[in-house]
């Protein structure tokens, strides 16, 4: 089928935007955000990942989908007249045994195989190949939802000492040197000591290990020392898996005994950044956006 | 007072071997190397961090130290006619206010404040340096006890698959990255995916972290994926801090659903490699020295 070369009134912009949905809220601010906009949404929810209850609350259509099921999302998304794609939201590494595959992930089983074998970049960023393959434009939530986007600067009441500042350098210089390695975007450095590095666990499970080094007693340091750093990785396709901060990374992060959180502007989202940054506010906590 | 040039028969190496120990296994290990070697040695337990069931058990003669004792423990090793001091086992970074420091750590704690602001390798280098100020050579245990480092090739009956290897690869390149920062010296890595970095909470938490991502789906891998690998730190003081495997490394790393422990051959030690090796081969798991 030959496709019509894209004019600035038919666009694949003006089409519905299609969302994949996996787990968490962010599908949602993103999607609200594209409505905001004036465009069409169409959810594509995957069972046993994402919020029944606010994809119900969203109002916007959905199509449930099953982890696997590529050829009824390639379906789906030509019945609804999409021509972009966005994927959100968390799907942990499926075993591949778990994945009901239907006949379009079978045709292209052997290359998702070799994918979930590789870093989590290398799997997200083969599947948005494939989404290519079939047509679609894959596009990222920042493009979407430029608006979830953080700036640089200081974000709330409290602004950086000179030690959280030197804190965050080294965070985000830690985070650009293990970008080769596909490691997490997130760092913890307190008193210019790397005291935890994001890797499977993710954000939330490292701020709840710096909270129980501490309680122990391993790491002593005094309340409100130490910088959660979150940044994307150096050549990450940013049109998967950006890194994202909100009102929970505030809550742990106080509870590890943080002094704030820093990221790079322009490369971290937050869901609601002004409920986070109140909380922050009335934690004392610093929300800052790193300039280059 | 002058000191008369060393001699091979008077060199620093014939004099009592002074052992400041903390925590854990390693301090009895290669004291007990040092005395199969003919060299008496006098241990110097702190209190609060040494084992003293280990220490009655050992035979040595033993001066207890508070930590911040410093002047006490230049008296103690002079008393003894130590001219060569080790510093092994662990000692929490601890909260400044929490030292009892003697007149002599008066005189040096600003330097030492200094130190404790920094990373690990900081604080040891300059402890280390100030023992040689005051006249004593500070020695590395892989220099006392070259029998407990660990040769390169596979040292149980389990060998490296080709996937293992790689996963050893990677490993090994990420913690030479991590160097700068003065991270851990550990990382586990499965299926070519970075499982988890280890920073202050130390290997064992770090291990018992990547069983509990399996256990809870978090992270799907069959068992028996994975490496641990360890390596010290390029640039490190090899004196002060050589990383260590042993016995419950094994165990942990068999509880993580690792295949096996990968580490950088000559740069790491083993309390008990014999045992530790024992116990791999038991649990099917592999113990390698990677050469450059």
């Amino acid at each position: 089928m030959a496709v019509a070369p894209a004019s600035p009134r038919s666009g694949p912009a003006d089409a519905p935007l299609g969302i994949i949905c996996g787990g968490g809220a962010f599908p949602f601010a993103v999607a609200a955000s594209a409505v905001r906009d004036g465009r069409s949404v169409v959810l594509f929810p995957l069972r046993g990942y994402a919020d029944a209850a606010a994809v119900a609350r969203s109002g916007l259509q959905a199509e449930w989908l099953g982890l696997g099921a590529v050829g009824a999302a390639i379906a789906g998304l030509r019945r609804h007249g999409c021509r972009q794609v966005v994927l959100l939201g968390y799907v942990f590494r499926p075993r591949i045994l778990s994945l009901r595959p239907d006949w379009t992930m079978l045709r292209v089983l052997p290359r998702f195989i070799a994918a979930l074998r590789g870093g989590d970049d290398h799997l997200l960023s083969r599947i948005g190949a494939f989404f290519e393959e079939e047509g679609f434009q894959l596009v990222g939530a920042h493009e979407i939802a430029p608006d979830l986007l953080l700036p640089a600067g200081t974000l709330g009441r409290v602004a950086m000492r000179e030690a959280d500042a030197e804190d965050a350098r080294i965070g985000l210089a830690l985070v650009r040197a293990l970008g080769p390695f596909d490691v997490g975007q997130g760092v913890v450095v307190a008193a210019r000591h790397v005291q935890a590095v994001e890797a499977a666990e993710g954000t939330d499970l490292m701020l709840e290990r710096c909270a129980s080094l501490r309680a122990s007693g391993r790491v002593r340091l005094p309340q409100r020392t130490g910088v959660l750093v979150k940044a994307p990785k150096p050549g990450q396709d940013r049109r998967v898996d950006l890194p994202s901060i909100g009102l929970r990374t505030v809550e742990h992060a106080a509870a590890a005994g943080l002094a704030g959180i820093a990221v790079e502007a322009g490369g971290v989202m937050a869901v609601e950044a002004e409920v986070m940054i109140r909380a922050a506010d009335e934690k004392g906590l610093f929300v800052v956006g790193l300039a280059e």
